[in-house]
């Protein structure tokens, strides 16, 4: 049966990258690879524009009846003096909770051939490989109540909620688990179990739920130090599971470590398998529109989607494989660009990896 | 007048560290550089362990009743299993809460002697010094209601607050903005105002009180951002503000840029320029005892004491100098020792830091 994928471009560079990946599917599903239909939906700034709502209610039902979402990127200067509720960030944080997306699943990886992109030191980042799983849909980002009031004195006061049930804490230990059986087994929890009551009981129902994952050894670690260890020893880390804010500021700080964040997809999956699929990377609005953006972020976004959204694990490793030799012929966007290889543009970039498929 | 220091020593390595930097004020008041007066207290475990309390009333009189505060670490695996109520964690915090210690300062400095130590590369680090300045008392470490509930359905829901006033936010960017004035005049004020209300109007507040500062070039970062830019260009920043959790997470990240958290000291000041010093670096309970830990970062709190709360910046030179010069001798304790160097223990350390005074 043809699976639906929704495909939102979004704002900035988002057109172009995800026109490069959705050249990539266009061919695997001509050779018969994959059985997928696509329809475009607005999101983010270009959603505003267009109908005055970073999320209209049409691209969420659409999304809600798709096998999965692909995405490419939103936000922008032009839409910053927005009020918080119109911005182009609302419309994917309520993809995220519309959909129930509660696990993000952010893999850091360092490509061998891109290991000179990386600020740190070869012998540090060579080889490195860790999977930040993120809860997307609860914790501060959700949590009520919120807002800011103003106090009897004149004064105004700001409030944010950091929130977690047991239930939720434990489907994303799961799934940290879960993917930690195919990989090292090795995980580590983080939290600030020292000083907040809402990662204590996180600690202790990560503790609990790891009892049914006898082959995990499973680590925790104050997410002060877990931003520390990153830098000192990052391959220390196989898979990595925390909260949503917390996980927003680690998965960001692995991510660099590779120097190539223009390299990095991800994945954000609900408890049916849907799935949203996007690069980790920003809407660029500076080279917006130039065609030089790297489409590879995206384009490996739509491996991940392959594999755990269409089961279609082995279309997923053509792509993966593909890409690979496109990095070992010396084909470099400008971002990841370095003395001795050929410098290309996004379209140039989704046709050389098309070429390899 | 006589200037009074409390010395709290604290846990695991706190008592040896401690001593090399009470050797260093004894010298300097000897020679009557200094006047001040030093009594000794306990917090952390080891209060718990003499007093069933990490944070004795006695010693927070004490520590009231001084013009300073020189702390080594606390914490440890032995105090672990406690509710968190008891933990040495909070001997901590109830000293920065119970003094109004709002403004925390942590530098993070790169000393060219100990460039190899980063694992970042040196053209990326080489005369990296950044302050970042942290909220100490206020955000989700205070914030109300906070816990852990139990819901209808049995399942537990654990809850914390962020929350800040306007006048919190104002007077930390004044510190930021005080100590810019005497650096490099740049400011980036780290927030998460695309998500969170709290820092919606931290930034607010942040771009108000920069008017009072026309000199000051402020700008803004999401904290995910900040902490990628961290490990991509860390010297594009010259002071930074933001608040508790998110100064706690990315003073960790900055420190470890260097490689040598061994040597960066903190301060946290209230309104009345009292103040509490101590090394960012932890109690350290795996060498506790072995009369190895490094001793540094506690002498240079003692130097940022003498500067901040003792008004005696000559002092605080000769201090910093005299690190220098012993780094510059090659001496080095085991936490950055280097091929070539000459290996030494803590007394070692203080005594050639006492030398070169
Ligand atoms: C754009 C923003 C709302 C979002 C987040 O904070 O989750 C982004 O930083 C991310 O990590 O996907
Ligand atoms: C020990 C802990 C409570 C403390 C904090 O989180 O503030 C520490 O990490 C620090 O940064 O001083």
């Amino acid at each position: 049966m043809s699976k639906k994928i929704l495909v939102l471009a979004g704002d900035g560079i988002g057109t172009e990258i995800v026109a490069e990946a959705v050249k990539v599917l266009n061919v695997l599903q001509a050779e018969g690879a994959i059985d997928v239909s696509m329809q475009d939906g607005l999101v983010g700034g270009a959603a505003y524009d267009a109908a005055g709502d970073p999320l209209p209610e049409e691209t969420l039902e659409a999304a809600r009846a798709s096998d999965a979402v692909l995405l490419g990127a939103v936000g922008g200067p032009k839409w910053e003096p927005l009020h918080i509720s119109k911005r182009p960030e609302k419309g994917l944080l309520g993809l995220r909770s519309g959909l129930g997306l509660f696990a993000n699943l952010r893999p850091a990886i360092l490509y061998p051939q891109l290991a000179d992109a990386s600020t740190l030191k070869p012998e540090v980042v060579s080889g490195l490989d860790i999977m930040i799983v993120r809860e997307l849909t609860g914790d501060i980002y959700f949590g009520q109540p919120r807002g800011v009031e103003t106090l009897p004195s004149g004064e105004r006061r700001g409030f944010n909620t950091m929130v977690y049930t047991e239930s939720e804490v434990e489907r994303i230990c799961r799934v940290a688990f879960d993917i930690a059986m195919k990989r090292g087994k090795k995980v580590c929890s983080v939290d600030k179990a020292n000083v907040l009551e809402c990662t204590e009981m996180w600690r202790e129902v990560a503790i609990q739920t790891a009892r049914d994952y006898p082959e995990i050894a499973l680590s925790h670690m104050y997410v002060d130090n877990a931003a520390m260890q990153l830098v000192r020893a990052p391959k220390q880390f196989d898979v990595m599971v925390t909260g949503n804010i917390f996980g927003d500021i680690l998965s960001d700080c692995a991510a660099m470590l590779t120097g190539s964040i223009g390299m990095l997809p991800s994945a954000s999956l609900n408890e049916k398998g849907q799935g949203m699929y996007e690069p980790i990377h920003g809407s660029a609005p500076d080279i917006a529109g130039k065609g030089v953006a790297n489409p590879l972020a995206t384009i490996l976004s739509v491996a991940m989607m392959l594999r755990y959204s269409l089961d279609a694990a082995p279309a997923a490793e053509r792509i993966e494989a593909a890409v690979s030799k496109v990095l070992d012929q010396g084909l470099r966007t400008a971002d990841i660009m370095s003395s001795g290889m050929r410098q290309v543009g996004t379209a140039e970039m989704g046709d050389a990896v098309v070429a390899e498929l």
